[in-house]
This record gives structure tokens, C-alpha cells and sequence, in this order.
């Protein structure tokens, strides 16, 4: 399996994902502001999955970039982290429809199951590189990662307190891989 | 006809087919577990159809990977195939909104004929290449192919006497394919 | 303009428009054979654009294949084609579901005008090759690509007369790209 | 970041965008001239929104072709550009289904910011390269990139004066960049 066969298929799962998601912004019937209100959430929810999908594609990325070697393992580590993004038009249309407790929690648990398929993932690569990898190295320090996945845990519940306080933990966590790439980027001129 | 653009072609076909299929997965109207139910068998589906179209995508480029020529036949008979695949997202939506005898069955169909569709690809690929190729003592050996036909074959009937059955031989020949794939290959290091 | 991007973005649209085509195909509510057999006039509809998008990938491959440089007026004429190709999922969905003279001839209708993009293409970059390319031998014999437009000339008309006789044209003029494409290929050892 | 994946991703998000806009012409139920006439706008806005994105998805190449290299900022300015432009669907969508004055002036407003998207994504190309870039040489005298965003500051009021000037603006924008563009190139025999 060629690494470049792997980074195209997953380009055009994140694409399609990313694209086919404005189908849930159903076009309304009518042509006054009264039918672009109910819309507002959606497409706000639609903005929030749009970077969380451009985040993924980002950092998978960077991280298959940094891979030499490719083995099954990878391969269906690859297609588990897939399979949760596949489904973020969905969660992004039933959170954006409601903007209830329940569909916000499935939300953050499609979001946290992505995140651990994405640690899961990274693992795999790791285990199959060089003792010295600088991927490995990099790892170590994904502290993001890692305090993404516990903020989608304590978020989940949270939902059922008060959704507004769970969608503000998602923003905070996009937020957080959003800003600061850029930061570090412009520094160290990457 | 460039075996680069064959498998980008294949590619964009199998991964559109593995997205599309979260369309029928209907957002539901409401925010409560009610509405979550019977949503269950479609998505169970869409996990068990997300599986074979994954298996299928990397099945395809181990055996492209194998071949060194191209020609008009390898190209319909890889055309025949993407047909076959572009199919499950029908029958995934109507197995997972039914869990019935008949949609059960013909999601074994499309299933049993992707099968030979893949058995003919992989006769007229070897066909075209040497007759020491790698590809045809390899195929010589494709033991679980011809056997997954042969459960498919098994399953349709049996989905008239109860689904249950069918949909467990679905699962078996799912398993089949992937948990031993991963085994040889960390045996072999491939 | 790079060959190489026209290419992936044609591939691209036309793998698209083959793949949600299938939405059409709308999931049934129900799971007898009674909802099946309105189903058959689309799936047969189905199998028929599918064969037409995948002669158009061919060929276009081929015809890009014999192209040595592409410029502003092949890049829109390109475009152009695939305005046409991507309107065949409606027509498609239009002529499936009802089998009348009207969606027959407009299906035909939108045939005609994607064979018409395609010479147009042709012509556009055989211009723009030197003078003795082997794309301008070569089309110079596009009989087949001039009687393809011919045929759905005599078609559309004879929609409104009985759309059965359209619907036969249809399907030759599929038949006489798909069968002796490979006949020839396999004489010549392409 | 390699340039090449990030031409791949964009160009997968365009063709997406480009075809499932084809999902907004929804199949008539019925077969007779009358069930056309309400598609004829929806088909018309189409027509436009197709050209809208192939000019953007030629520009975006030829700015990416004179870019050497790319960092974090020209990756989300890029992504920026992609999520307005996977905003046309849905208002192509809803401008053909109503072509009121609303709908039109939504559809100017994803065009502006477009056309901003991209003159936002070009400043941050230009600042990453050196100097002396020839892409620096041809943003300056990008009047028609300036231009455009004016037309449509322009048109968006007008569209609730009255939708068809809106729209007749949107037209000469489409038209001042598809038929200058091949005038140019001929003459300069790029």
C-alpha cells in the first residue's frame, strides 16, 4: 500500500464530507427573513464542522507526512478515523436542526471518537516507524490532542446540563487548534 | 489508459460511494432517544457497508498494485465493478430501514455480484499479464473470494427464512477479511 | 495549465456525477416486491448512464492522452463538456421515473449536447497540437463520435412519437461504443 | 504542507460543489412541458453558478502554479475560500427556486465574500514568496479581482430594489472573466 494512494483516498473522504454537508442546509421555501432565522444554527454548526473536518485534514496531513511506512494496521486505523468523520454531516445536521441537549451530545461523542481514532491512528504510525522517529518525538508532545479528547468527555455530559455550555467547550477546542498553528507557524517559518 | 488514472478514478468512485451512504441516514426531527431508535438498524448497516466498501478499496490496490498493463477489457471489467459498489448505498439505505427478508436478500445481491465482479477484473488482469506474474500464483490462492461468493450465494435464500441468518453470514464474510488481513501482514512485516 | 489538474478535475466530476446518480435511486418505504417494481425503469435507466459517463471517461482519457499542450480555450471547452455530463444524474432521475416522450427526449436532448462539447473539445485541441499529431489522424476517423450525434438527432423527434423507439437508439448507440471498443483493443494489443 | 495536496483537496471541494449542485434540480413529478417551466430558472442559476465556479477553480489554479511555497496562513486562507465557495449550492439553490429579492442579494453576498476569500488567500501567497514574484507582478494589476467585489457591493442593495439588476450585474461578472481571459491567451499564445 502506497502512502500516496492512502493521503489521496482520505483527501477525498474529508472533501466530499466537507462539501456534502451544505445538503443539510435545506434550501427554504420562501424568500423572506422569516425562513433564513431557523437557518442561522445550522449554518453556524456547519461553520464549526467545516474547520473541525479542515483541522482533520490538516493534521493528517502533517502526520502522514511525517510517515515512512505503511502496513494493514495503518490502513484500517485510517478508515476507523474516516469512518467517524464520515459521519460529522450528520451530527452537524441534527445538532444544527435542534440545538437540544441530546443531538449535542452525539455531536461531542462523534467528535471524541474521531479524536481517539486519530490517537489511535498516530499509535499505529509510530509503532511502525523507526525508535527515532521525529514523529515520535512529536507525539510526545501532543498535548492537544489529548486535552481535546478530555474536554469532548466532560462536554458530553455537560449537554445534558446545559447544551450552550457543551457547543461553547467544542468552539473553545477549535479555537485552540485554530490560533495557535498559526502562531507557532509564522515563528519557526515552517 | 494509465494505471494512475484507473486507480484515481476507482478511488474517487469508492470513496464518494462511502460518504454518500451517511445521506440515508436521514436527520431525524426531534432531539429525544425516540427519534434515535430507529435509527440503530441504519446506521448498524452503514458501519457493516463501510467495512466492504473498505475492505473492497484495499483489496482493489493490492491487486492493481500487482499489474503492470492496462487494456480495454481490465478497464470495463474495473468499471463493471465500481457499478456493483456504487449500489450499496441503495441497498444499505433499504436493508437498515427494513431489516426485511427481501431487502436483506438483494443487499446480498449487490454484494454476491460486486463479488464477481471482482473475480472477473482479477481473471482479466491476470489474463494480461505474464504467466509468471506474482498476480496469478496470488490469485491461485484466493481462497476467501471464491468463498465469500459461495456464502453470499448461501445467505439470499436463507434471508427468506429469516434475515437474521443472512445478515450474520454478511458479518462473517466482513470478519473473514478483516481481522486475518491484519494478522499475516504482522506476521509477514509487509 | 497543467494537463495533469484538467485531468483529476474531469475525473473527478465525472466519479461524482456516476456515484450520486444512485441518489436517485430513492430508498423505497417498504420491503415487499410491490415497491420494487417502479424501481426498475430507474435502475435500468441507471445502468444505462452509467454506461454513457463511463464511455465519456474512456474516452476523454484517451483523447487527453494524445494531447501534448492544453490552453484557456480547452480548459472552458472541457468545462463545457462536464456542464453537459453533470446534468445526466437529473435527466437520469427524470427519464427513470416516468418512461414518457418528453424526459426521453430531454435525456436525449442533454446526449446531444455533451457529443456536441466532445467534438467540440476535439476540435479544440487537435488546433492547438501541430499539424501532423496523431489526435488529428485519429479524428479524423471519429466516425462513431459523428454518428453518436446523428442518432440522437433522429431520437429526440421520435420521443414524441413512441419513446421506445428513442429509448432503443439510446441504448445503441451505447452498444456500438461499448463492443467494439474491446474487439478492437484486443486486436491491436493496446 | 505540500502544494500538490492542497491543489488536490481544493480541486476534489470544487468538483464536489460543482456537481451536487446538479441535487438542487430536483426530479419533476410528471412529464409535461409544465412541470419544466418551474426548473427553467433553477437550471439558469445553475448555468451561472457553474461558470462562477470554474472561474474560480481556473484562477486558483493559475495563482497556486506561480506559488513556490506554502505555510499555515495560505492553508487556511485557502480553506476559508473552499467553505464560501461549498456555500454556492445552496444559494444557486434558493435564487432559482425564487428569484426574489432576498435569495439574490444571499447569492451576491456568497459571491463577495468569495471574491474576498480569494483576495485574502492571494495577499498571503504574495507575502510568502519572495519580492520579486511574478505573482506579485500580476496581483497588482488584478483589477478585475478588485472590480468584481465592487460590482457586487454594488448589486446586493439593488437586489431589493430590483432582483434583475442583481442578477444582470452577477451575469457581467461571470462574462468579463470568461471572455477576456480567452482573448488574452490566444494572443499571447499561452
Amino acid at each position: 500500500m502506497s502512502k500516496g494512494r492512502l493521503e489521496a483516498f482520505s483527501d477525498a473522504v474529508i472533501a466530499i464530507a466537507i462539501t456534502i454537508m451544505v445538503l443539510e442546509l435545506k434550501v427554504p421555501h420562501g424568500a423572506d427573513w422569516e425562513v433564513v432565522r431557523p437557518l442561522v444554527p445550522v449554518f453556524l454548526t456547519y461553520v464549526l464542522s467545516f474547520v473541525f473536518l479542515g483541522i482533520y485534514w490538516n493534521s493528517h496531513h502533517h502526520m502522514l507526512h511525517a510517515a515512512d511506512r505503511i502496513n494493514g494496521k495503518i490502513l484500517w486505523a485510517n478508515l476507523h478515523l474516516l469512518f467517524w468523520l464520515s459521519l460529522i454531516p450528520f451530527v452537524t445536521g441534527w445538532m444544527g436542526e435542534n440545538l437540544a441537549s441530546l443531538p449535542t451530545a452525539m455531536y461531542g461523542g462523534v467528535l471524541l471518537l474521531a479524536a481517539l481514532a486519530y490517537l489511535i491512528l498516530q499509535t499505529a504510525i509510530v509503532a511502525h516507524q523507526g525508535t527515532d522517529s521525529k514523529l515520535r518525538a512529536a507525539v510526545r508532545k501532543d498535548v492537544k490532542g489529548k486535552l481535546s479528547a478530555v474536554l469532548y468527555v466532560v462536554a458530553i455530559p455537560l449537554a445534558f446540563v446545559n447544551q450552550w455550555i457543551a457547543i461553547g467547550l467544542y468552539v473553545f477546542v477549535a479555537l485552540m487548534w485554530l490560533i495557535p498553528d498559526r502562531r507557532i507557524e509564522s515563528k519557526v517559518g515552517r
